[in-house]
């Protein structure tokens, strides 16, 4: 790209698309000298994208043309399909090459989501130092801390001046995740402190990284959750963690990039379970439907089946409910109205809990602010509920049915509806919590599965106060 | 905190425990010398925490005791009340050295968060410079790159050697929010290029920036959404990324710490949504009741007045239904099991949507896709259902009105349901997201209300169909 193009544009998706023109143009033209020249001055990401658009035989030709490290790091950024087209068409040697480049929580990653008999075929590729060390990580529970962290870091001594540090990172920096931050250990590969390329250049070149060394070093273990580095990351500002063994021994980092897949990926988990679906790695757009149907029917056909305490008080009072015409039809309206209240709460309890803005020791005074959330918006709704309901349903719609009597019915049983679902809301998920279960599964659909229940128990009890059904 | 500490610790939590144990016995010791000491050592994020706890003359004497840098920094690290507790009680001396310490994007991130009488008074203490660059910020559109950036960078010359600009950061690098990755400008502050500290320290003292620029960077302006921006971030792994105004001018950088909190905040503003809640910027912990009641009333309100087709609906053909006994009673699952699986589909699509996973093009691709998935899941619901209702409503619960007919139209509808709640939850979202509107608002409780309805006039038909209701 030409320098003026930076400072003319104004936007960078437009400079994206007329570099994938020209890149279109040059692989045309087979200008492959430029071409070469060009994708290598580029983002790895963006030479990923422009990849996966090409055909196999193109796609190969173009990656063939990347130098060995650029090709490590565009295939690290493409998606699992476009690897297995890559992986299944180029030479062992090739593979070989590419999978000694990766740095080794990328080909962890990589390994992870590809179909057995290529991770068999990129082991036998790799040397006996790479496999070894992939097949310790492999090892790591899933999303644990030493599941993502990679083992390029850069060590330092203590008794190292800091001339000798930066002496240090030069040397041995080019393939690190990071030298930003540096880590000390002692001799038996202990954790004792960490230095940033910051305080080094900021301090005189004889000074010791021991007077320099901040020994408060925020760590993880391996085994520790990865839902719990990332707080960290966000709570301290991080760029890199260091991650220690059960001895204390430093074995990996986690970098500042990873953790932002990691919150994704969290994320997306809860807003799955919030929805009853089961969460999956696998993105939609490469599940099948079968994987979707697996992941979408336990939920489903628990919660159908679980609606069978609903049919059986609507069986038990259907006869009373039917005496006073114009009670039925609003059946839906209380379900739907308990269940949307009732989502609301459970959905800022699970967030504010996912974010530690509450914990389930404040479960008293969560329960205290949703009574008085619930009951204004009881309140709210039933008013409006009784003059909607006189005025539209009864004068507008000319339903003879709506009397007076059945519109207060309707409207009381809506504050208690809308204060029980916002109770049950908010405390399943902080009691989940509490007992160490994830709160999120305690979301929308089982929330609405017992309002249903409880709104018509409420709904026939408050009939049959006033219309003494 | 003694190295041993370090090394022999499994858990940082344990360690922090510890920590805030020891600075509250060297509190009540009044030893202020080593606290001093020991709070000058700690991660600020620790300190703000540890202040937290203590009551109001506490909190400020210990918050006396810090260093000016120290000082500015935990104090963005507190919450906003704790924020406030301090800016009261401080003199307007002790005010104006805060807020020359803070950086900008702090500043504003705090004042947005202040009421207005405290902002005022934030701002009188600012030196004019200090202010223009506040007032400059708070006119960004909210949420914009503007109003995440900070203007605290390291810019360079591309005539500069690497020496030279190792030279400068040393000389600027203190006050800046990262010195790892530098710009550089040409002589109208437009940017040309951008160097990293890696590559300063990988590459000879006399090699001349340009030759080593990155000219290919990924920048965003100042008006631009920052989701955009933290998708970038994502997408290319940055550290740092130049925010250029209209003129592209180089005019601020988004650091990946803000950027973390910029993910946190937009899923928290989709889950909400998703959820029917107004999204607020303030956390649930500090939100008042009349707050979170203004947030999530709308919603409901909408909801259940919507929820009046479902009523005339089951008005006209009460009696019709009615007339086989065995058929209301089954309403509610109908409706739960369609608003589930319209959930589901929905809050699948939503994320895709926003992870980028999938695009409003693929819409044919996602119907084709939710439409398989639908039938299964319809198909492998209706089989179990019939059984169920057969055996246990039937036989074991001995309800009588379950005949083989009203089992067969139950399950036949909840096909239909499933399917048309899948097609429908997957239909409006990205059909919002191509005309231009958020796809979370067409989540759960607007797919409920409308399957509400639907699920009803499938039910009645088919019931007309098999029973000749």
């Amino acid at each position: 790209m030409e320098e003026n193009e930076i400072l003319d544009a104004m936007d960078y998706d437009a400079i994206q698309e007329k570099q994938y023109d020209e890149l279109t143009q040059l692989l045309e033209q087979k200008d492959h000298k430029t071409l070469r020249e060009r994708l290598e001055d580029m983002n790895e990401f963006d030479v990923a994208e422009f990849l996966s658009e090409l055909e196999d035989a193109r796609m190969l030709a173009v990656f063939r043309l990347l130098s060995k490290e650029t090709a490590a790091e565009v295939f690290a950024n493409l998606e699992p399909p476009e690897q297995e087209r890559i992986i299944t068409a180029i030479t062992d040697q090739e593979l070989s090459g590419l999978i000694e480049e990766l740095y080794v929580d990328d080909a962890v990653d990589i390994m992870e989501e590809l179909p057995a008999n290529l991770v068999k075929r990129l082991m036998r590729s790799a040397t006996p130092s790479t496999r070894n060390l992939i097949n310790q990580y492999l090892r790591y529970p899933e999303d644990s801390a030493g599941s993502i962290m990679t083992a390029e870091f850069v060590d330092l001594k203590k008794y190292m001046s800091v001339k000798e540090s930066i002496a240090r990172i030069r040397r041995i920096g080019e393939d690190k995740e990071t030298i930003y931050v540096c880590f000390v250990t002692n001799a038996s590969r202990k954790l004792e402190g960490v230095v940033t390329v910051k305080d080094l250049l900021l301090h005189d070149d004889d000074m010791i990284i021991e007077e320099l060394m901040d020994r408060n070093v925020v760590f993880a273990t391996t085994t520790e959750d990865q839902e719990s580095v990332s707080e960290k990351f966000s709570d301290y500002d991080l760029m890199a963690m260091p991650v220690v063994d059960m001895e204390g021994r430093l074995v990996g980092i986690v970098t500042v990039d990873d953790v932002m897949d990691v919150m994704e990926q969290e994320a997306t988990e809860d807003i799955e379970k919030m929805a009853g679906i089961n969460p999956s790695d696998k993105p939609y757009s490469r599940s099948s439907p079968w994987e979707i149907w697996k992941n979408r029917i336990p939920w489903l056909m628990f919660l159908m089946l679980s609606a069978t305490f609903t049919s059986m008080i609507l069986t038990s009072f259907e006869t009373r409910l039917s005496a006073v015409a114009g009670l039925v039809p609003f059946i839906p309206m209380l379900m739907g109205t308990g269940g949307n209240s009732g989502a609301q709460s459970a959905t800022a309890v699970i967030r504010s809990l996912s974010l530690g803005d509450i914990e389930p020791r404040d479960a008293l005074r969560v329960l205290w602010k949703e009574w008085r959330v619930a009951f204004l918006c009881g309140l709210s709704l039933s008013v409006i509920n009784f003059g909607k309901m006189l005025l539209v349903d009864g004068l507008l719609l000319g339903n003879a049915n709506i009397t007076l009597a059945v519109a207060a019915t309707v409207s009381l049983a809506i504050v208690f509806v809308v204060m029980f679902a916002k109770l049950v809301g908010s405390l399943l998920p902080i009691g989940a919590e509490k007992i160490g279960l994830d709160p999120a599964v305690m979301a929308n659909p089982l929330i609405s599965t017992l309002t249903d229940a409880v709104s018509l128990l409420i709904y026939i009890f408050i009939a049959m106060l006033i219309l003494g059904i």
